[in-house]
């Protein structure tokens, strides 16, 4: 971080040498926003409500019941989790597009307990996102004998690593503050005790570079709907590593997951591949944002992304630094190895410095009980926007003008 | 049955004299096509793009993260179920709107196996769609001492109905033959035996008068996609008894299902309500189509829709009759408080004929091993669409043109 002031001729000069930039244009943002919350809901890709209207009109409305094959629907989700796959460093055949997040950690899960039969436990961090806490909840109270060990709660990493743990499940970087897990070394420590490793990469896909196979992962899933632009509760997806293909069971064994499914047998037979991780039909509308998407996705380097990324966060910092006075803390790690693709900053009156910050156009998001998040994703972001950004936040603590009844008033989502 | 020759006047008729006959138009179906497949897969409402090119241009595009409060997304899956939940007899605060069917049966039958801690078996019918039983051998995969009895394969329902019985999971409307059961005296026959009653509705929404409350059902789940419109892979529905709510849960205890989902406790409560049947975040996109049928919905009475979903069938099955030469044998019940909302008929050579029939613009399907499916949707089908669809399938037996190998050659999805 400068000493020196940093102006907004700096920021336009980033900006200016930015090979990413001409990508913000591929982005429908409204104007007088700067969008700071990609990392909760990305904005649409331009020509998503048209990529929309083809699969409604045409491949629907024509095509009827017949695009399941000519339009092959069918085989849809494998094809775009082939293509997301590729982002995650996994092969093709390891990932496949269905459901929600929260049901897919479901099926990972059980699939996890599958492969260990003798151990019983799933061991997660007490701080990850919470939906990865109340799913293993639900497997423990609905089956008897398997418990949940929260890291941080019952022990530490090496206490609770033992020979009765199936699963790890942690969330590869932090929804609150931003910080990056070593995805290898904890795969490595994780497997080392003999259990499975899970990643949660809802804050890690279209975010960061990640290399699932070079890792060792055994099964990961996400969401779609963050730094990769399907829209609010779009499709999630579920990786599981080829190995693990012949041997893996989970209980969401719905028709899709079947090795024929227009065999209608009365026994569930699962598909060889991915596609056991299927369960309902797939949400062929849903898809069609995703896929636009990732037509940018194979355009662009996730290096350049990530190199972009942490430029973004790095400028943000010092401008907090310099501008805010100390009333800011940084909950992120500063170090680049540590850090994923936000800064999260702890405030004690977060939500109403935030409301404050979204009605003069800067729009990041809160987590209770006291940060605020900003989010940058480099292919919509620029320099000049986290400059303003910065500015806009330094002049609301500066000035106090946060501190009204209207922008302390709480919302259903918050 | 007339034993005299039904002609094309005569269908030209009862459409002069049908008081649905004017919803056809605000459906988007293609020229020169006949679709007797709304069973498997509704066509577009009309404006159905243009209500999605709403959601995701303003809604998404302009509202970002900020809608959802400020365009409700977050309660829009729980308004959407009482508007549906008005077609199934539920009351507001019965019916959500959510993932597929497959996992949502899923959870009511688990929410089931909660409520009835004593006994742990699932019976449904060995004919029952297969994702039904797929998914109760799922959970019996999963949970030591859970089984799945098969009326059928297993015993009768009164030798299956015992003390150690759950969950009596059926279908009410067979997706094959077409056969409606008394859901009433089903549902009182289950109780009656200490279990509890869940409908698989799958053929029923948007097809055949169905009244959850009269019948006193526990639990209803069922697909949007079918008679309602939704689009391919279109979220399902959960429905659960009001008494159930306080006492039932089930695994898939997504953050979406927790009382208060943004504080983020890491502890899971349920919410009070029906949204502790939520599991991730709702599929916001998905459920605008949804919504435009509904609009459709909130205009017709289903008793309309019921007279002329018999009266199309009555006349399909008396065409059939008279033309077919005894060819095809219907397996659905003519007794009209037997049937649904198709008609399947019966060949050796059914998905030849089937596939010769589509090529004529007569779109059905297949059913395997040997079943014709033919679906009424009364809202966009005609008296006339069925005669011409009769006769195209006359014709075809008569001269027997489906007898070729392009006919014969399978498709992944059949």
């Amino acid at each position: 971080m400068s000493a020196a002031p940093i102006d907004r001729a700096q920021a336009r000069a980033l900006d200016a040498a930015d090979p990413l930039a001409r990508w913000r244009a591929a982005f429908d943002l409204p104007p007088g926003v700067i969008y700071l919350d990609g990392n909760s809901l990305g904005p649409p890709v331009r020509g998503t409500s048209a990529r929309l209207r083809q699969v409604v009109d045409e491949e629907w409305g024509r095509g009827l019941i017949r695009s399941w094959n000519d339009a092959a629907w069918f085989t849809r989700a494998e094809r775009l989790g082939d293509r997301l796959g590729r982002l995650l460093g996994a092969e093709p055949g390891e990932t496949v597009i269905c459901d929600s997040t929260s049901v897919n950690i479901f099926k990972v899960l059980a699939a996890a307990l599958h492969l260990r039969p003798g151990r019983r436990a799933i061991v997660s961090d007490a701080d990850n996102f919470p939906t990865d806490l109340y799913i293993a909840q639900g497997i423990a109270a609905f089956v008897p004998g398997v418990t949940l060990r929260l890291i941080g709660v019952d022990g530490t990493p090496a206490s609770l690593l033992d020979e009765q743990v199936a699963a790890v499940l942690l969330t590869h970087v932090d929804y609150r503050t931003g910080a990056m897990l070593d995805m290898a070394a904890t795969t490595r420590r994780t497997q080392t005790a003999g259990a499975l490793m899970v990643w949660d990469l809802a804050h890690s896909a279209g975010a960061v570079p990640v290399d699932l196979a070079a890792a060792g992962a055994d099964f990961a899933i996400g969401c779609t709907y963050k730094y990769l632009n399907s829209g609010p509760g779009g499709p999630a997806f579920v990786f599981a590593a080829r190995r693990h293909h012949a041997a893996a069971r989970q209980p969401l064994s719905g028709w899709m997951g079947h090795a024929a499914p227009f065999a209608f047998a009365r026994a569930f037979e699962p598909d060889p591949g991915i596609r056991r991780f299927l369960c309902g039909t797939p949400p062929i509308l849903s898809l069609a944002p995703l896929a636009a998407s990732l037509d940018i996705w194979e355009q662009v380097g996730i290096d350049d992304v990530r190199r972009k990324s942490l430029a973004l966060g790095d400028l943000f910092l010092a401008l907090v630094e310099q501008r805010c006075g100390g009333a800011l803390i940084s909950v992120t790690p500063r170090a680049h190895a540590l850090r994923g693709s936000q800064v999260s900053l702890r405030h004690p009156d977060a939500y109403a410095i935030m409301q404050a910050l979204i009605a003069r156009g800067v729009i990041g998001d809160f987590r209770t009980p006291d940060l605020l998040r900003f989010g940058f994703a480099p292919l919509y972001t620029s320099f000049e926007d986290v400059f303003d950004a910065a500015c806009a936040l330094a002049e609301l603590i500066a000035t106090g003008a946060w501190d009204r009844a209207e922008f302390r008033r709480r919302q259903p989502v918050t």
